[in-house]
C-alpha cells in the first residue's frame, strides 16, 4: 500500500517545534512537548513569551566597561557609586556574576570574560573580552583582579593565560581558594581537592583564643 | 554592610526566564539557560521563534471531526479520500496519532480524545472530547472502534469507560494488545504484561506450513 500522507503534524507545529529545538539540550521529543504544552496554553500566555523574546534583543545592550548585559550603559553595578571601585572580579558568565553577588561577599566591579579558553571548541582569546579586561587594567590600575573562574582545565588554564598576560602590569591578580565543599565527606574528596584544602588550611580562631568562662 | 542591589538580572532577562519556566519541566535554572542562549543567538534567530510561537496559535484550529490540530477543517486526515473511513482510532493525544500514525499500519481515522480520566487531577469526561466521540459513533456507525490509549491505570480505566458508554450502540470496539515489546527481556517482564502475553499468544505461521524444499 501507497503510505499515505500526515505523517507529520501541520506546518505550525513542526515549526514551533524546530525552533523550540534551538534551545541547549532540547532534542525532538522535549521540543514536542514544549510546542503542545504552548498550544494548550492561551493565546495570552503565548504572547507573553514571544514578546519577552523580542524584548529581550531589544531592551539589552552590553556594558561598554564589564561587558554585563545591561539596560543602561554604563551598568547598574559600573555605576554604582556605593561599590569598590579598585577590585575587579573576572567571571567568565553574566550567571557566574550573579552567583558571585548572591555570597553577599563582594562589593567591587566585575568583568564578564564571556567564557574560558578552549582550542578543542576552538575559543581563543578573541572571542573572549580578554583585550578589554587587558585595557581596563592599565587604565584604571586596580588594587586587586580576582580571576573567579571555574576549578575546571578550561577555567584553569584560562586564570594561568590571564595571570600571565597581565604579570607585565604588576597587579595583584588572585584565584578563589580551591579546597572542600561545604557539607562534603573527606572521604570521597578526590586527592588534588584534599591536598589544596591542606596547604590552604587555616587557624582556628576558636583554638587561639581561651574560651571565656562564665 | 548593607547588601547592595543587583541581585538579579537585568529586568528583561528576569521577564524571559519567568515566560520560558512556564514551559512543562522547566525549573529557574533550565529556563536560566535558555534565555541566555537566545540572548546569545541573534535577532533573527530570536523573531524566528517568536514569530513560531505567535503563528502556531493563529494558523491553528481543532478539526471538528477528530478533534485533531489543523490549518484547515475537517483536518488533512479526516478529509483524505483514501482512508478508510469505517474505523476510528480512539488516542489520546496528537502525539500519540502520530506514534500510530508512524507504523503505516493504520489507514482509519482518529479521534483525539484530549488526554484520559483521573479524578485524581480533576479530569472527567467533560474535559474530554468524550461527548463529540459519542455523537460520532452514533452518526456514522463505524465498523470498529479501536480505543488506543495507553496501558496504565489512567488509560485502562478510559478504556473500559468509553466501551461500557458506547455499548448501547452496539459497535465493535477493540483495544491495542498488550503483550512483551519487542526486545525486551521475558525475565524482566512484570506479571501483568506476562499473563497478556500468554493469553494473546498466537500460533507461527512457520508451524503450520511446511518449510518449502528446495
Amino acid at each position: 500500500m501507497a503510505p499515505l500522507h500526515m505523517s507529520k503534524f501541520p506546518q505550525p507545529i513542526e515549526d514551533l517545534i524546530r525552533e523550540l529545538g534551538m534551545l541547549p539540550g532540547v532534542g525532538p521529543k522535549t521540543a514536542e512537548r514544549y510546542a503542545f504544552a504552548l498550544l494548550k496554553r492561551g493565546a495570552i500566555e503565548r504572547e507573553r513569551l514571544a514578546k519577552a523574546i523580542i524584548e529581550s534583543g531589544l531592551r539589552l545592550s552590553t556594558c561598554s566597561t564589564c561587558r554585563n548585559y545591561t539596560e543602561a550603559d554604563p551598568c547598574s553595578v559600573c555605576s554604582d557609586p556605593r561599590r569598590e571601585r579598585d577590585v575587579i572580579c573576572v567571571v567568565a558568565t553574566e550567571q557566574d556574576l550573579l552567583a558571585v553577588e548572591a555570597t553577599g561577599e563582594y562589593r567591587g566591579l566585575y568583568h564578564i570574560l564571556g567564557g574560558t579558553l578552549s582550542p578543542a571548541d576552538g575559543i581563543t582569546p578573541d572571542d573572549l573580552t580578554v583585550r578589554d579586561l587587558m585595557r581596563r587594567a592599565e587604565a584604571d590600575r586596580p588594587a586587586e583582579i580576582i580571576l573567579a573562574l571555574d576549578p575546571t582545565i578550561e577555567g584553569e588554564s584560562t586564570m594561568l593565560y590571564l595571570s600571565r598576560l597581565l604579570a607585565p602590569q604588576r597587579l595583584k591578580v588572585t584565584r578563589l581558594a580551591r579546597g572542600l565543599p561545604i557539607g562534603s565527606e573527606l572521604g570521597y574528596a578526590d586527592e588534588v581537592t584534599l591536598t589544596d584544602a591542606l596547604r590552604g588550611r587555616r587557624e582556628m580562631a576558636a583554638a587561639t583564643k581561651p574560651v571565656p568562662v562564665e
